[in-house]
């Protein structure tokens, strides 16, 4: 990856906004769309990133919701690792109040994946039992703040990988804690919620968790899966969701339809924006870094180095 | 299986009302209880038998919404093949009309089923693409009809397994009906609906249409297993799922809540009930047989010789 100058975006079309990028963030699918696993979906930019902060510059036909000059932060189906980009308006947020304009590129993925997911497929109720997996990267530290703040009955578990990770999740707000490396997540979560497992599972394992997730969902359990780092295919045990009245969902959100992620985002401006400016959700940020560091970025999240979000700025 | 004398049920507690039992009807779920494999919940009755229909006999405490001697059916979570049964009484409904009594027995499995998951779970929408699997039988002729009444822009298609039995859903309304032993049905329905696929299937078979039935899913899609008639344990392509952000459900009545099958038993009567009085859904009847024939009927519900429900009366 190199940082070179290409042409522009071309003007914005109807509905849409060009924005100046001030600063975009690091997401998995960057590392996969770099190595050619995971193409832009049809209309998409080619280049890499799926969010950014920046400023408006310019207005498409139709929009009025937005003024140039206003400092926002976006969710993209691609084209954030540059200076300017095209995004429909409905996909466009404020920055919260009391979030700097760089920590706001850090939001919209994580907000939009975890209200999609948690909140509207899982439909997570409160007093219900939620695991995330991987609760120091950034969907992670995002999900544990947000299910604390808006579920405040929940029971909140997840699984880390290291002793300072473990910590941090604590810090989050993570009631239950499990290494992945040293301990069992199904024993621990049942022993911690006399038997009744997890009602809501945010998952990034696929395959490698997949009977461990089931085995661990409750009644009428809900396992959300978002990403397949421990690979596509796995045996379902059909016996036992159909004993438990469960579900297996696997969601994405980048490939889903404009109107559909204008109603996410619609959402995550009225449900989380107000905890964040409050407090209740704090972004978690692992670094700052230059948009010219990006093979640097990129080699630090694929050794899961990191804890949240992975920053990277682009020079004016 | 042999009729006998048994003791009475105890005299019904509060909420719950004895029903004298006039005829009753076969289910899969019979078969595996008879052989060992269903073991009823806890609390319900050792005696088989998930619906009946009958006359009240006797009230327990509380209950003011039947009266004694109406004609009712209801979804039991055990002993319809008796003479008396005790039932909560909000799994009790009215015999529609133009229902005649013994008919009513085959009503309330199949219609608490079909409503709490093609349109409970799984939501089936106008001008979705609806595929049931096995719509020859009990739950196959009744979901058919009950989609094409209901949902009447729906595409709806099947599989079945006899010339026969291709005819006779094809009456019930089935616009696209698959031979399972001499057709693929993933490239049928593709084919008939432009590649988009089934948005909703209702699954008997489990782990055998597992990867077919991900593999025709549509965008969106919602896969509901309620039976295991093809095994329990299946690979699941969770890429698929992903790209597709599609779902697999799985569905049981009988365990469920009395709470939530009292809120089914509701939708039942507000959404189906109506549709059976207008002749739009009718029951269909393969045979009725006396509860002394039982294991004949059950013999022919194992052969798969039947389409619809087998019937068996209760003598007085």
């Amino acid at each position: 990856m190199t940082w070179s100058t290409v042409a522009d975006p071309p003007a914005p079309g109807p509905g849409e906004v060009t924005l100046e990028v001030v600063a975009t963030a690091v997401n998995r699918a960057d590392l996969l769309q770099r190595q050619g696993f995971y193409p832009p979906p049809p209309g998409a930019s080619e280049i890499i990133g799926m969010e950014c902060s920046g400023r408006v510059a310019v207005l498409g036909a139709g929009v009025d919701r937005v003024e140039v000059g206003a400092e926002v932060c976006a969710l993209l189906s691609g084209g954030g690792y540059a200076s300017r980009v095209n995004v429909p308006v409905g996909q466009v947020l404020p920055v919260p109040a009391g979030v700097d304009l760089i920590t706001a590129a850090a939001l919209p993925e994580v907000a939009c994946t975890v209200y999609s997911t948690v909140f509207g497929i899982a439909g997570l109720r409160d007093r219900e039992v939620f695991l995330v997996h991987g609760g120091a990267s950034g969907i992670g530290t995002f999900a544990l703040q947000a299910v604390r703040a808006l579920r405040p009955n929940a029971l909140v578990a997840t699984t880390a990988g290291t002793a300072a990770k473990l910590a941090r999740v604590r810090e989050l707000g993570a009631h239950i804690a499990v290494s992945y490396r040293d301990d069992d997540f199904v024993a621990r979560i049942r022993e911690a919620t006399d038997g009744h497992g997890a009602d809501v599972i945010l998952d990034n394992m696929g395959a490698a968790y997949l009977a461990r997730n089931v085995a661990v969902l409750a009644v009428g359990g809900r396992l959300v899966v978002i990403g397949l780092q421990g690979g596509v295919k796995g045996e379902l045990n059909l016996g036992a969701l159909l004993t438990k009245r469960a579900a297996v969902h696997a969601a994405s959100l980048r490939g889903r339809p404009v109107e559909e992620k204008a109603d996410i985002v619609t959402g995550v401006r009225g449900d989380f924006w107000p905890a964040i400016e409050a407090g209740a959700i704090r972004p978690v940020i692992d670094r700052v870094l230059s948009i010219t560091e990006v093979a640097r970025a990129h080699q630090h999240v694929a050794d899961f180095g990191h804890v949240g979000k992975v920053v990277l700025t682009i020079p004016e």
